[in-house]
Order: C-alpha cells, then sequence, then structure tokens
C-alpha cells in the first residue's frame, strides 16, 4: 500500500482518498467483505489525519460501499460492486473542485443565494433598491431606440461607436478628455478587472490594494495566480516591485467599502509617485456620480503619461441589470482589452449599449443622477438617526455618497457566527471579512437597498444580535 | 556583459533586449557618445541572431536614442537622457506581451476590423445579414416588456427565472427535459465554454473535438493551459485519458466550419462510448433550429448519466446582439458554472434576457425561425448555383442548414497570401487555417450574410484570384 495523496493539486485530502479507496473495490483489491486496516492504520500509510479517514469512511458508508460492525471494523459491502458498476456518471464533484476560477467566498454564495428570498431585510446590498431604479422611464426609452440588424448583429469589438461618442461627452464634466478609440465598453466594472487580469498581468504579478477593498471581495485576480497586496497608508504609495509586472488599483472616489474619498492633494502625490515609479492604474470611478458634494477630479483627468486604465459603469447609478460599463485607456491598452472581450462574450447586449448611449446623449442621466443624489442623501441621514443606539458599542463616518457606511465595533464581534445568527432572523449583511480578511470589527452597511420600515427594523436586530455578541 | 535574454516568458527577444538595452543607457553604463559593441558582438554575447539586434537597434534609432555613423557604428544619442527620463509611461507593451489571454489569430483580428468597414464583401461571416434579423418586431416586442426595479437590479447568479423557464418548455421539442434549476443563463454560447474551461477543467486537461472545429478559433481553452486534441474519426471517439480530467467538444448539428450532421446511430454511438469513459461531453447545439430537414435529437435528449453539459443560444437564429445563451447541466455542474459568471460579469443583461423570454414563450421565436429556415435554404441553393464555376478546381457538399459551405480546392491554396490578395479585392474570406491548423484546402463560406449581389460578385473574385493562385 504505496500511494499517498497528492498535495499538490486542487483536489481535497478527502476526494483523493475516496477515489483510491473505490479503485481498491472496484478492481478486486479489496474484494466484497473485505475488512479494511483500522482508522489509525490507513491514516499512518497514507500521511493524513485520522479524522480524514474518517470522514472518507462515512460518506462511503452512506453511500453504500462500506459498513460497519460495533467491535468488528469496517467492510466491504456486498452491494458496493453493484453501486460501483452502476455509477457511471463523471464525476463531476472532482471536475468542480479542480476548476481553475476559485468559488466564491461561501459567505458571499451565501448572500446571492439568500437575497434571491423576499423574506430577508437587506442591510448591505451594494445596489439600489428597487424603487429607485427608473424602470418606468427606463421602458418608455425604449421606444426611442433605433434598433436596426446592424446593431443587433455582432458588435465591434470595443462596442457600439454611438456610446462611445456618448460617454466621450459625458466623460467631459469629470475632465477627462478622450476619443472613442480610448473606449472599451464592457459588461460592468467586474468584468474590465477580469479583463485586465487576463489581458496585461501574469502569474506572479502584484496587485496593490487598500486594506479594506472591493477586491477580496472577488477573484478576478486571485484566480490566475496574481498577488494582492494590501497597504495601511492612505493614498497608498506602492513601489513598483523589481523583475515583476504590478498594478494599483483604486476607488479614489467613495471606496468600497469605506466609503473614502481622496483629498486633492492625495490624488495629485498619488499619481505623481505611481508616474515616478512607471506603476500603471486602475481607478475605479463607479461611485463618483453619487458624492453629495462637488466630486474632485478624476486622477484620470490629470493622466498625461497614459498611466490610468478608468473604469466607469452606469449599474450604481441606473441599472445593474444593463450590465454597462466603461473602460477608458491607451489606444493600446484598449485594443487588448477589446480583443480578450471578443474571445470571451463577443460585446455586450447591443440594447443595453443603446439604451445606456439613448440615456447619456438625452440628458436623462444627468437629471435622473442629479435627483439620485437628493435621495440617497436623505437614506443616509435616516440610517445614521437608526445608527445613534449603536454609539456606545460602535462608531462610523457620516457618508460622504454613494450607498455605504462602514460600521466599526468597538470589539471584534463580525464572524461567521454573527452572520449566520442574523440569517436566522431573516438579516442580511456583508461582514467586514470579505473586503479584508480577518477583520471582524466592521460590517458594511448600505442604505441603498432596503426600505425605511427594513432599515429601522434590521437595525434593531443588529443592535440586539451585536450586544449578544458582546456577552459571549 | 553576462545578461542573456530569458527564453521562457512570453516577453520577446526584441523587447527583452531594447529594455536591456535602455537600462544600459538609464544606469549609464552605456553613458551618451558611448559606442556600442558591433552587431555580430552583441548577437554572440546575448546569444540571439544578428537580426534580432538589427532590430532593436533600429527601433531605438526610430526612437532618437541611438544613432549611427557610417563606417563607424552605433552610438548613444546626445538626446536619449532627456528622451528617457521624461519616457515615464508605464510600458504597455510589455504589460500586453506578458498578458495571460492569447491574442486572437492575427487573421481574426483582421477579420473583426475589416467587418467594419461597409465596403467588404463578407463571404464567411458566421451571423445573419441585418436584413435576416427581425429588427421590427424585435423593437415592437419591447413595449410588451414588464420592466420593473427587481427585473433591472443584479440578476440572481443562474439568470432570469422566467427566462430558464421559458428555457425549459422549449427544449422540450428538442427531447430535452429539464428543470429551471439545471440552465444557466450565458452572455453566448462563447462565454459558456469560457466558464467551462475556467470552472471545469485545470491546466493540463484535455478537450477533444473533430479535427475541422470552431474551437480552433477561438482560445477559451488553450489561454489555461488545457489541451485541444484533434480526432480524424466521426463521430470521433476520444478515450479518457488516465489521470488527467478531459471532456469532449462536438456540435453534433451543423458543424461549425463543417455543416457536418451526426447520424442517429453516430450520435448513440459516441454517448454510449463516453459513458462507459465517463467522460463529459458538451454539445453544442445553437444550429439546430437552422436544419433544413426534421432535426436528429440532441445528444442532451438520451442523457440519463448527467454526462452533457449542453449549449443553446440565439445568437445565430434570432440576433447576436442580445448576447443571450444557455446552458443545461446537471445542478452541481450549473451552479458552478454561474457561482464563476457572477465573479466574471454578475449575470447577463436583465433586457436581453425579457425579451427571449418573451420570444420563446410567446411563440415569436419558432414563428420567426420557421421562416428563416426557408430564407437560408433559397440562400444556400443560389450560392450553389453560383459555385457551380468551382466544380474544376474544389468541391463541396450541399448545405443541410445553417451558414455554411465548407468549400475544399483540390490543391493548398487557402494560404494567408490568398487571404491578403483577397482583402485587397474587398473580399473577406475565413480561410479553413482557422478551424484545422495548416489546412490550406478549405475556405467556410457563408451564405447567411452577403446580399445576393455581393455573393455573384465576391464569389467571382474568389474564383479568379484562386485560380491566380493555382497558377503560382
Amino acid at each position: 500500500m504505496h500511494w499517498q495523496p497528492n498535495r499538490t493539486t486542487n483536489l481535497s485530502l478527502i476526494m483523493q482518498i475516496r477515489d483510491w479507496m473505490l479503485t481498491q473495490i472496484s478492481s478486486s483489491a479489496w474484494p466484497v467483505q473485505y475488512r479494511l486496516p483500522s482508522q489509525r492504520q490507513l491514516a499512518a500509510t497514507l500521511g493524513v489525519n485520522r479524522s480524514t479517514i474518517q470522514e472518507v469512511i462515512e460518506e462511503l458508508k452512506a453511500d453504500g460501499i462500506l459498513y460497519s460492525k460495533i467491535g468488528s471494523g469496517t467492510f466491504v459491502a456486498s452491494s458496493s460492486w453493484d453501486l460501483l458498476t452502476k455509477q457511471q456518471q463523471p464525476n463531476w464533484q472532482r471536475y468542480i473542485e479542480a476548476g481553475i476560477h476559485k468559488p466564491n467566498y461561501e459567505t458571499i454564495q451565501l448572500i446571492n443565494e439568500f437575497e434571491q428570498h423576499d423574506d430577508f431585510i437587506r442591510l448591505s446590498t451594494g445596489e439600489l433598491a428597487p424603487s429607485l431604479i427608473p424602470s418606468k422611464q427606463i421602458t418608455a426609452s425604449l421606444q426611442s431606440l433605433a434598433l436596426d440588424g446592424k446593431t443587433l448583429g455582432y458588435s465591434s469589438p470595443q462596442g457600439s461607436l454611438k456610446l462611445r461618442r456618448a460617454i466621450c461627452d459625458y466623460v467631459k464634466s469629470r475632465g477627462i478628455d478622450t476619443t472613442p478609440e480610448q473606449i472599451c465598453i464592457v459588461s460592468g466594472g467586474l468584468q474590465a478587472l477580469q479583463l485586465i487580469a487576463l489581458g496585461l498581468l501574469e502569474t506572479g504579478s502584484v496587485v496593490f490594494h487598500e486594506k479594506a477593498s472591493y477586491l477580496n471581495s472577488v477573484h478576478p485576480f486571485q484566480s490566475f495566480g496574481m498577488q494582492l497586496q494590501a497597504s495601511e497608508t492612505l493614498p497608498f504609495l506602492p513601489c513598483m516591485p523589481k523583475h515583476k509586472r504590478a498594478i494599483a488599483y483604486t476607488i479614489p472616489t467613495l471606496n468600497n467599502p469605506t466609503g473614502a474619498v481622496w483629498s486633492l492633494v492625495q490624488r495629485e502625490q498619488f499619481y505623481a509617485h505611481c508616474v515616478a515609479e512607471q506603476l500603471p492604474i486602475i481607478e475605479d470611478d463607479v461611485y463618483h456620480e453619487l458624492l453629495f458634494d462637488t466630486p474632485y477630479p478624476a486622477l484620470k483627468s490629470m493622466d498625461t503619461t497614459n498611466q490610468i486604465v478608468y473604469l466607469g459603469s452606469v449599474s450604481k447609478t441606473l441599472s445593474p441589470g444593463l450590465r454597462i460599463g466603461w473602460v477608458i485607456a491607451s489606444p493600446a491598452v484598449v485594443k487588448r482589452l477589446a480583443d480578450v472581450k471578443m474571445q470571451m462574450d463577443y460585446g455586450s447586449s447591443a440594447i443595453s449599449q443603446e439604451i445606456v448611449a439613448h440615456w447619456l446623449a438625452s440628458g436623462l442621466y444627468e437629471q435622473h443622477v442629479k435627483n439620485l443624489r437628493r435621495v440617497l442623501q436623505q437614506r443616509a441621514q435616516l440610517m445614521e438617526n437608526y445608527l445613534q443606539p449603536f454609539q456606545e458599542i460602535a462608531s462610523w463616518q457620516s457618508s460622504r455618497g454613494g450607498f455605504y457606511i462602514w460600521l466599526k465595533f468597538n470589539e471584534p464581534i463580525v464572524t461567521t457566527a454573527l452572520f449566520q445568527q442574523l440569517v436566522r432572523r431573516r438579516v442580511l449583511i456583508n461582514p467586514g471579512y470579505i473586503y479584508a480578511p480577518h477583520d471582524a470589527y466592521h460590517i458594511r452597511l448600505s442604505y441603498a437597498y432596503a426600505s425605511e420600515e427594513e432599515l429601522r427594523h434590521g437595525l434593531t436586530i443588529l443592535l440586539e444580535e451585536a450586544k449578544l455578541s458582546l456577552r459571549k
């Protein structure tokens, strides 16, 4: 018995040992009624913990392949042969476990799932409430679309020229002077990150980011062997590593999850630093329209060196269901990202592109965003009111815009246990550890989704559960 | 001078040597007016061809960094220091070259580009002509959509439940009995392949396919280290490799590019073989509605073992611009693919999903596809007529449906030179070598895109150029 599990693959020890045992049985090395070596013995021979062996054996007993007799050991069941020869499905579980892309965090998978249930209060959701999405106006605007057969065909690699032209005009107000050649339409900001990961970086490349970062909650870089590197300083000033490609990711206006907004000086300092280091920047600017005050200029507006890959989107402001965002970067970079996008999904929805082009060009978008800002500001104030009772156990900064308040508890109580306990009470939160590994102090609260009554009720439950956690 | 270029990276020798020379200059190892070693000497020391050195030097001369004096050699220019210190842009070219995802074939990049020019005759385009896309009906149907704020929010991981239910009903006519839990909406069939590559396979996994295959024209698998393996036999009967994950990809109905249709016996044989091998199957069924005769059942309709990941789409039948396709597979597989999709783009366009749900459920789709088949059959006949003069130099099979005729020349004349020569004459073809490496005999012709007059004129030019190639 010289086989041992391989610890360098993605396959779990349990899957490997299970498979090895099944082979022992199907090859008749362990015939029907064979008594297995003791768990202790197996653990020693395979070089694994006894609990691992135990788990595999329990699984195979549940499948009817093995059975145990108290006091005499574990045996190969008479029915095992039948079961094994009938079991001709591909072993999909192994395919799934071996896959290159990381699964979502379990917490995020759970959030995605619970969000489908209408009876949850969503205290953290990173999107507009259905009532804030101008669905009637969007429906009405469909009649203004001039859809012809050409528009409804395959898109050009960089996306609709009409939309790219409308974006050129739109971003002028953000201080960005660009051309359609420097724009690539994407299916939302997240896809832009995926394109950057696959189009511009390689295994081992470094992605710098702020300590609490949206990047930790998704895997566009980690799945392909890029290293995330957090920095405590703000605005963080990373150094270009030697002999490696690197890029810095930041949301300078209304950071997700912290809501932070960089000052003008911080922006200038950061940009100058990255220029000196020849370090490219991803500027994620998808929240800027939602700043309550006059916004500071985008980093991209200072970009005389083609340093910046700029991301914009309508997902946070108009409708995430449209799946439309844009990248603005040097023509060579845009061409590369567009080429990768053509190989991933042949472009974004033509109708969504038409809608966004219409909203931008007609001024509907600007008007809508102006109203939205006012409503969000009222909601932010409301949440702050409801947060007052938290003052003895937590602290926060008033929101300057967007969706979020980054609530910080005085004690490290934001654990999976708290998350689960809240789920039991039908309240969904995004715990801080999604955004900053091992952070047990924060919750990303959102005032953009839940109704007034839900906010009040949800925060009351959160307060109760937080206090219970403190007592433990 | 011990540095030598690294031949194991993605970076070209030229990029590496260029960078090394710039470092020599900026570090003052080669100060201003320094005379470089001879090209022969540099080539020997760096272990590269002299032509490579020559190319780098020409580039740096063009940049004003170096200059040559006839008879006395190459020197570092006085202006180089200024140029170098001003040249603080990130070296994007290096980022682009190092990126993980393969670029599209140059030929395909060119095709994508030329397709944007209206003066080309597109003899091979794999999409419906704008006139065959029911754009007026689609525009009209927008008024039937019930878009509310919820629909326009972020999608559930597997996509719109309404659309998934409509697909369940629709695929019944294809003999497929499924549930919404076994369906994941994707942004077209190509994205499904990307999700399978990243979600179910690993580096080194094997993807079996027919010799001439759509898979060769895109890179969802190759970019992540999976090996394509072609098989000559039809239906090909691959064996599951030992110690590796593998999957078989096929288009059993109206193969792209060959147009082949597997018989019922071939389908049964292939499925039984893959079951015995426990080899999973990707059944790409995006052309089946376009078969002129009664279609054979989908492989998926025989699938009692959850062997098959089935792909459907409206891109070939209704509008590629909608970017809507679907995967039907076991619930565990679908859940995994949906989880990866959520990390790649947070779902497909909500409006596109609503449109397709409406077209499927209302019967509009079935009616449209029925008309479309008739029109395509007429176009196929037309192309065959225009192809008659090719009989002395080429052969082909009559089309049984879809878009394509896989024209085979008697001599290997379908080269990049022929492609380029046709581009000069404003005719675009998809040469066979895109689909089967080194194939110089075939062209994938399409009767679905060009107008009658364009088909006639384009094929006349093709005939002239083919005959010229034969004389060379």
